[in-house]
């Protein structure tokens, strides 16, 4: 029976849409040379003996030594080497290049700061079509509790757990709120992490916005009163009063000029240090209850969300106009 | 040269590192029976012919029927199939029972709903340690948008888009906040989602006490002073004013009792559902912004810290005592 023939890129689409990791695989040509691939047909095949497996094109330039190699490493790359990912997807140029090698079982050069690396003596080489199948038995790995590098539909992603949660409570009358509305959980979550910290903050006499405004100096080390007003998104009389107070209280100081500038007081950096120490506390509490993984992913997202959702608001960390 | 045993346990443990996909394969036996099974050592291969892989331990219940099956189908499952994936990783019992499948070639079993489905001619069955490596031939496949359910150590996950976002700013000064310190995210992003909904809540004559007492009326239907203060995390004289102020403002009436409680008055309904129409407009932006997939994740993840972090900060959504 014959069946139509089946398109290439939709096929690739298709693909896609399983999503895995991103590893990196080396290994040493019979001249000593460092040879590495980006690739993402990894997997797990055996436990006893242990054993990897990968594939290559058979039209892929590394092949002829990948063909000849007795061992090679798979790296699985953490979230942060997307740049590791990109380097070693090209084709051509030294690849290893400045990159910090260690080295492993027959000299196969080891990538530093992966989620996991695998050393493997070549067992098997099955046909796959128009790859290779690489089966590995692995003789020596490591791993690390780092987020992974994921890859989905064309595009690098990060992974977030997804158990364990029970389901988010419904608005209780129709137009109401539910437990997930995002309005609700960003201030939720903001006034659980600043809790603490406001504890701290008032203790020391100051109110949230003095504390924004301190936060705010150790970014810009002088500003204006204009600058303080927009970046803080306040009325002009709001923002000069403000400037005032932590004037009275010896945190900040004036310098003369037109227009005038405001910047942090020795007093006024310690404060500051110290109010920041508090949130920083509190940050490493979150990654204590979250996790790595689930930590970077939310900063990731606030991020995206930040940048990509507040174009319209003061860029807080832009060089300041001189 | 001899090596130290491999630990299993460890060996999973970094094998789980490299997050996947997950996918359901079935098939039919001779008599006719659909077999299933979850798996995770999917892969693609080979283009031309278009070819992909998995992998099954020797010692499975299914493996003498996938052994003689000369069609197989791989489902990648979407993230709201985490039940499917269950289902069909537990041993025995009719894993199809009450599923509506579909026919696919020469019968085979399909499941709907996935994010892709790959239906395969058996090509090879390569040696893989106590694993066999099938390698199919795929005459059919389908797919979708829908987000993928992902698995990584040793738990479901979900995918969040990295790409396109450049690093977080760093600290000015040692010991100040980066762009990416959490305790910054939050605040920055709830005070850009709040601000035009707080354009409202201000031109109402409210203060954000006051729409967060609104908020906090419409799950507590009748609310004493006493769980006023405490829900809103303010002092008895700061909570009896607002409560008052409110009150003079005819958006909530007080009734009489040993406590007193106060629930929202007609008009009270009415202002609080405007100002969270807002605040629902807003989250709609930002799914536009974000997209699914990421607004997905990013709730999930504020849930989280929320439920996680948070426990010894009052349940909002608790049912009232009485």
């Amino acid at each position: 029976m014959s069946r139509p023939a089946i398109d290439a890129r939709s096929f690739r689409t298709a693909l896609g849409s399983f999503a895995t990791g991103v590893t990196v695989i080396t290994t040493r040509a019979a001249d000593g040379t460092a040879v590495g691939l980006t690739a993402n047909s990894f997997n797990s095949v055996s436990l006893e003996p242990p054993m990897v497996l990968w594939s290559l094109s058979r039209s892929a330039k590394s092949m002829p030594v990948f063909e000849q190699a007795e061992y090679f490493a798979v790296h699985v790359l953490a979230a942060d080497q997307e740049t590791l990912s990109t380097r070693f997807a090209r084709s051509g140029g030294d690849k290893f290049a400045h990159l910090a090698l260690e080295s492993g079982i027959a000299n196969l050069p080891l990538l530093s700061g992966c989620a996991a690396r695998f050393q493997c003596r070549t067992s098997f080489r099955h046909d796959g079509g128009d790859h290779l199948i690489f089966v590995g038995e692995v003789l020596e790995f490591d791993s690390t509790e780092r987020a992974p590098l994921i890859y989905h539909a064309g595009q690098y992603a990060l992974s977030a757990r997804k158990g364990g949660l029970g389901k988010p409570r419904s608005a209780r009358m129709a137009g109401t709120f539910s437990e997930d509305h995002l309005g609700y959980l960003l201030s939720r979550a903001n006034q659980q992490f600043y809790r603490p910290v406001r504890q701290q903050v008032h203790a020391l006499g100051l109110t949230d916005e003095g504390y924004s405004l301190l936060c705010l100096l150790t970014l810009r080390h002088a500003m204006t009163p204009q600058e303080a007003m927009s970046l803080m998104g306040q009325s002009a009389n709001a923002a000069a009063a403000l400037l005032a107070d932590m004037g009275d209280m010896g945190l900040i100081a004036r310098k003369e000029g037109t227009p005038p500038r405001y910047h942090l007081t020795d007093k006024g950096w310690d404060v500051t240090l110290h109010l920041m120490a508090a949130s920083k506390a509190r940050e490493a509490d979150v990654l204590n209850v979250l996790g790595e993984v689930d930590t970077f992913a939310l900063k990731t997202l606030l991020l995206r969300l930040v940048r990509e959702h507040g174009a319209d608001q003061p860029d807080l960390w832009a060089e300041p106009e001189e």
